[in-house]
């Protein structure tokens, strides 16, 4: 199935503004607002024992996260600059090939609480959580706080 | 200073067995069994705020942990694999430039815990910390559970 322009308008986002995405290989396979998943070959993250760098797997787990919150943002109308605060990792399977990070955000009341915070307040911080897998198989799992700043009211 | 010879060794093993940090630009500053320091540059590392991609940081801190346990393990004649099993990161400030990653590792009771379990039932596990650094001053933590599974007896 050939990506839409919105995955390959991301891609290009990322590969231009977070260079390490491009030097990983990064490929945008689907994004809306509720589920973003992103693909990675082994080579350019292949680590001493032939399977993915912990720092890439962590890397690309991060992006997936980020993508989804940058594309609720901008469907909100809401020009907000995003960090991250906390994440974690757990590391469940070695990865020894191409894989993916999903990130699933369903949660409306958590949205509408954020949504309200960050116009109240100015900043707003929301937990995501996203994994990563390989030929379908669950191999690691990511959870990320993320904290928006507001840099100008919705439209 | 001129970097001894250790270190651009080990600067050059970790560039061509995990890709990822030549791409990132890492260069191993110091490394001894009780501290690694790393850096990397800005530019490969950036994000679209124009600080440090949160990806980076977390890789930048996993590969002083990575080579500071290595270090040990090799000065300790233990042939073993070592992966990483789980990890955090508090991202405490931005990082408007280029950075370090510093691991510090003194506990000899804990390497003796830790050889001791290596050589009785031939996996081990140790947590590192490390802090990432931007001329001076502390603008992350790391905290990596690491796994050594015994390849051969030591030496």
């Amino acid at each position: 199935m050939p990506a839409a322009g919105l995955e390959r308008q991301i891609e290009r986002y990322l590969h231009e503004y977070i260079p390490l995405s491009a030097a990983m290989g990064v490929r945008v396979e689907s994004a809306t607002v509720e589920r973003v998943q992103l693909s990675a070959p082994l080579a350019p993250n292949v680590n001493h024992n032939e399977t993915v760098f912990g720092g890439s797997a962590a890397a690309l787990a991060t992006l997936a996260a980020w993508t989804l919150l940058h594309l609720r943002l901008e469907q909100a109308g809401c020009d907000a600059r995003l960090v991250i605060q906390r994440s974690s990792m757990e590391y469940e399977r070695p990865i020894p090939g191409d894989f993916e990070a999903i990130c699933r955000f369903c949660d409306e009341a958590a949205w509408g609480r954020f949504r309200a915070t960050l116009e109240r307040r100015a900043r707003a911080r929301l937990r995501l959580t996203a994994y990563l897998a390989r030929e379908g198989h669950r191999v690691a799992s990511f959870e990320g706080d993320f904290v928006a700043f507001r840099r100008t009211a919705a439209k």
